[in-house]
């Protein structure tokens, strides 16, 4: 059993939780956003700008690591949190969704994924073993079960068979990790649920994983392209057959109402690229929704993107200039609209945070929904 | 004459000399490097950072900023101090240097230059008149006269007609600038001497700049491909000719053995886009030379870029994950390596004029050559 890993929940309202991770590296609110930092850097910000958006860990994608600069090379160089400056938690994810987005002739066999790099061809072989290995090596807080993400959409039987290979591929990634290493004893495994949208098969995968000692539990395989209402029903049977007092991360999402939709059914742990994404492409997240930068009305606004803002793309300066950023293809405009929306994130999840925390969940949702609205009806 | 600008020279050294110049927006220490904020930010930089790395001015493109976002944008928007989060001095270049190098079907006459934008091929006509008003309009503090960059190589009839043209333009700039305006009672102007590698034409030029009443001297068409030799040549002979206690700025320049050089030679100010835009490649400065961040022999050295630098980029990082940020396109990259180039810069300057302030210029000059001198010879 790891002695360092431990979650705490503070307050309950309705399905929702707030509370604490415990971690080695230090403590993680819930409900949690892990912005995603791809190659060993968040894109586009300093580690100590994301800790500043009010960050409590980061998610490291073990496909893109492994291939550049290595596994190995992380490891000599003192592990990825070294390696990257970021002193707090680190999840990583077992490679397993990127190495089928990503990667060139992958070849899924019950061993694992061959496949060749996006990169440089080069060939590789990610087995639940491997994945661990590499999680380890890179020095993760919390590592990933190695799993396949079932294809949306599929019948019920490829989705089966995809979760049962899941559920044996987490049995080895379990014994892989508790192989006797120091890594183990220190850090976390989170199991992650498979099923698609099938009840049945949802219901199967938690009972499989309950066999094997998690620390947490992901549910895999959602924002595939089910959309949203599909989501949230199988959030709905999904969540209360997993174990109340260990974390739930729901992987890969996503937008501010999915979050949120999601947080009211329990969930603890999200991360998405949306916002750093997004803020790449002069798209930045308000309260009343979304403002595209480089439309051409903001050329002349003085305002800042949001008056209530703490960020300092709000803080000092104008929609006009960060037009002006994006239509110059400036940089500056890349890490002020990214610092902006992870915070706005951040500030979601504070808010979340502190509603569940005094009983008022039903309201901030009612209020969050009603902004937005009031906003999409007004003419522009 | 104007009030609010003034330069007090604090200590010589031979020909060097440190002080401070004095302006409505602050001081500013010299010898001075200028960041070069093209469009409005220096690439990859938020303003704090390029303070925290010493900076006291920065120099804003004319040419650049009246296409795009526009002068007129730019004022209605408060100026180019609150547009761009900059509160300290800024330097405005003329236009005149970059219409040559970047604008589409130029064609100067008596009046000024018409071209047509690099952007979207609209058609301008950039004046002595022109110039100051955009200047005035961004509300720059030091102003620069309208000049012809001389091309280079050039006959001597060649130059002396350029030349001639440059002087009368400094008259019309100097005629727009005190048209009576506050902006003029505020802020200074420059006037540029020209007259390529040609002692007679640089001295025709300077009387002919004494005949005006300007509030600093800039050295304009060197670092055009003459060479380090012949640019020195020409400020030997040049900078005697030049006002004592006003301000010396040497365009464009340069190199950090350019810059040593100059300083001993009495130059007070400058600009190069050398720090930022070799740090966007990769190339990073430090006391024994230069180091190339895309060689393979960084991908596996945990140290920092230089142990004695005080930038983020050497405090925090290894020159390993320098390297890879690199080769993984990361924009983080462009931000820690041109922050150090920067800080590199600034504390160039910083130890020039306190070597000139303790009479041991000659000493701090002798030293940076040999530490550079001694890498070279060493095996790599």
């Amino acid at each position: 059993m790891t002695q360092k890993f431990s979650m705490d929940v503070t307050a309950t309202d309705g399905a929702a939780r707030t509370g604490i991770i415990r971690t080695c590296r230090g403590d993680i609110r819930t409900p949690a956003f892990m912005p995603v930092g791809t190659a060993a850097t968040v894109k586009a910000m300093k580690p100590e700008t994301v800790r500043t958006t009010g960050a409590d860990i980061l998610l490291g994608n073990t496909y893109h690591l492994m291939l550049r600069p290595t596994a190995e090379r992380i490891h000599r160089l003192g592990g990825l949190h070294k390696f990257m400056n970021w002193e707090r938690p680190i999840l990583t994810d077992s490679g397993g969704f990127q190495v089928m987005s990503l990667a060139k002739l992958r070849k899924i066999s019950e061993q694992g994924v061959a496949f060749q790099s996006h990169i440089d061809g080069s060939k590789h072989l990610l087995t639940p073993e491997r994945s661990i290995e590499i999680q380890r090596l890179l020095g993760s807080n919390i590592v990933m079960a190695f799993d396949e993400c079932t294809p949306f959409p599929a019948t019920e039987q490829a989705t089966e068979q995809s979760m049962l290979l899941s559920m044996r591929w987490a049995e080895r990634s379990y014994a892989a990790f508790h192989d006797g290493s120091d890594h183990a004893r220190d850090n976390a495994l989170f199991g992650i649920v498979q099923g698609g949208v099938f009840e049945n098969l949802r219901r199967h995968s938690v009972a499989a994983l309950g066999e094997i000692d998690c620390q947490g539990y992901a549910v895999g395989g959602l924002a595939v392209g089910e959309g949203q209402q599909v989501m949230f029903e199988v959030l709905d049977y999904t969540l209360p057959l997993m174990p109340a007092l260990k974390p739930r991360y729901l992987m890969g999402v996503g937008k501010p109402d999915d979050i949120v939709g999601a947080v009211v059914r329990g969930i603890d742990m999200f991360d998405c690229v949306l916002p750093s994404r997004s803020g790449r492409t002069g798209q930045a997240f308000i309260p009343t929704g979304t403002v595209n930068l480089k439309n051409a009305c903001h050329r002349d606004d003085p305002r800042p993107l949001d008056e209530a803002c703490r960020c300092s793309a709000c803080q000092h300066y104008s929609r006009a200039y960060l037009a002006h950023l994006f239509r110059s293809n400036e940089i500056l405009g890349l890490m002020l609209l990214t610092e902006h929306n992870l915070t706005y994130y951040q500030d979601l999840m504070a808010g979340l945070r502190a509603a569940i925390s005094a009983g008022r969940l039903q309201d901030f949702v009612k209020n969050f929904h009603q902004i937005r609205t009031m906003a999409a009806s007004e003419p522009l």
